[in-house]
């Protein structure tokens, strides 16, 4: 099969092994898939990780042990626990402390023809949604994540820090509850977006310590005292990217105001299918080029462009 | 009145001025004064303060309008704030952005014969406790404001990291909520002191990840590090201490295992009485040595020590 693969150096092969299906797993057809800040730190070195990068997409069953899940259109769950930890046990597969994460760690990911997951990691794809749409699932999942870890209630101030693919949908997501919302980021044409929804946004600097939460979506290393800065005593950081050497970070300043800071990571699927299916979110206009997966080096390197949003890669 | 004084120098004098007295304010005559790491802090620059450090004291109330408080015996919380912000109105003047704090930011502390507070910041103190007791009242709240920011059930697992003050001061105040709790720390003979009282101590490092919470009361840039690396994914890291260059802090770690990272300062003082006046909390084995405030220079150094625990000042 084609394949986009990093073994130390980034290209595409033409006569990549299929990957093996185990018992309990299913066999993808991957249509189309997103290029995420993960895969770019990946090409990076992060995580050591050889092998088929890749882990938002949307593809259909090409084989499974579960009948119903054949030929049906699919979206994934990235994280594959061992089944028989505590974190197994509780449901919580993306802290198994032996998990694979597709195209991240110990299994090979969507940049592909196929990919394998488990069957329980599959989501069916409404049919009301397209493929440009369902491929936003797993990143969209990442930006609910916020709303089951942090209470925002309708008369909450919101910061979202950063107008990138993160920082949009984590605007878009958040905005749903009804909170004060503001995303502040630096490219006038991405901030766009948010207007045309009703979103506010501001374009430059926040200087003002004036919000209940502040999610930094910047992925840069200043982003996480920027955050730190705006948020009221007693309110709330929600970091949402790892970064490689963050300087010096204010945790006087949590310490002082009693700040709560909140890792997050992974997120649940439903709610993004959901959201998807009723258009409350608008991932298409986040597009902004689609590559056949033969250009997937050009691709990635389109990706890391201040001016791109999310680059897709399409596979058929 | 005799004072500890520091203007970029610390020295005792003799001839300071009694603290003017303003409307709602009491002139507290101070018996007995704690030294604690901020006032260590402050006399190598912390916060620019300029004045009498200390916060930690108990005292009788010379002077004061309400008169059912004259010659009480008391203890004080330490924020006063602008009796007008939204924060003073909500009852959290620990967070009045205008705020002063006794001994450590726009008003003389209790390092002296005597301090002003507003009335309302005082607590009197059960004949059944001593001097030596209820000078502990304020770090021993800043203890059990812990337990007023996390949920701690008797399933949790704790640790607390640091053997010092603070670390045997929260080690005791959360062992009350009966969770499963060590204390890791440097130095046996401090350790003993919570072994005594039937709490289970390290001695070294602890290396597993395996605490649902963690305390990080080392005082040390190392310290948050150290905290994140043995909690459990979706743990709660509490930061006690505001620590002078952090260097290089682990939040990939925080954001992949989406650990909670909770700033905790000045707690609530009735827990801290009640438990004292209970006898449920040891804290007179805590007292290292006392030192006439003549020879407050010498104290303060004292206290600096690494085999030091609590050093207290005594006026009279």
């Amino acid at each position: 099969m084609r394949a986009i693969v990093f073994d130390g150096k980034l290209r595409v092969r033409a006569d990549y092994p299929v990957p093996e299906v185990k018992a309990g797993e299913a066999l993808v057809r991957v249509h189309l898939s997103g290029i995420c800040a993960t895969d770019i730190e990946i090409t990076k070195g992060y995580m050591g990780f050889r092998g088929v990068p890749g882990h938002e997409f949307v593809g259909t069953v090409e084989r499974a042990e579960d009948k119903r899940l054949m030929g049906k259109r699919v979206v994934g769950e990235i994280n594959t626990g061992c089944g028989e930890c505590s974190w197994c046990r509780a449901g919580i597969e993306e802290h198994c402390p032996e998990r694979t994460v597709l195209g991240i760690h110990g299994r090979n990911g969507s940049f592909a023809d196929f990919l394998a997951l488990p069957q329980k990691n599959l989501h069916t794809v409404p049919d009301a949604l397209s493929d440009e749409e369902a491929v936003f699932t797993e990143p969209l999942a990442a930006a609910f994540e916020i709303t089951r870890q942090v209470d925002i209630g309708p008369n909450e101030s919101v910061c979202i820090l950063g107008d990138g693919r993160l920082g949009l949908l984590v605007a878009q997501a958040l905005s749903l509850t009804g909170c004060n919302l503001v995303c502040v980021g630096r490219h006038p044409e991405k901030l766009k977006i948010l207007e045309e929804r009703g979103i506010e946004t501001r374009l430059g600097e926040i200087l003002e310590r004036a919000f209940d939460l502040a999610v930094d979506c910047t992925g840069s290393p200043e982003g996480f005292n920027s955050a730190v800065s705006i948020t009221k005593p007693r309110g709330t950081v929600v970091v949402k990217t790892t970064v490689a050497g963050r300087g010096a970070l204010d945790l006087n300043r949590v310490v002082v105001d009693e700040i709560t800071v909140v890792g997050s990571r992974c997120g649940p699927f439903e709610p993004a299918i959901k959201a998807l299916k009723k258009k409350s979110v608008d991932v298409v206009a986040l597009i902004t080029k689609t590559f056949p997966i033969e250009q997937g080096v050009e691709a990635i390197e389109f990706a890391k462009r201040k001016d791109a949003l999310k680059v897709l890669l399409k596979m058929a």
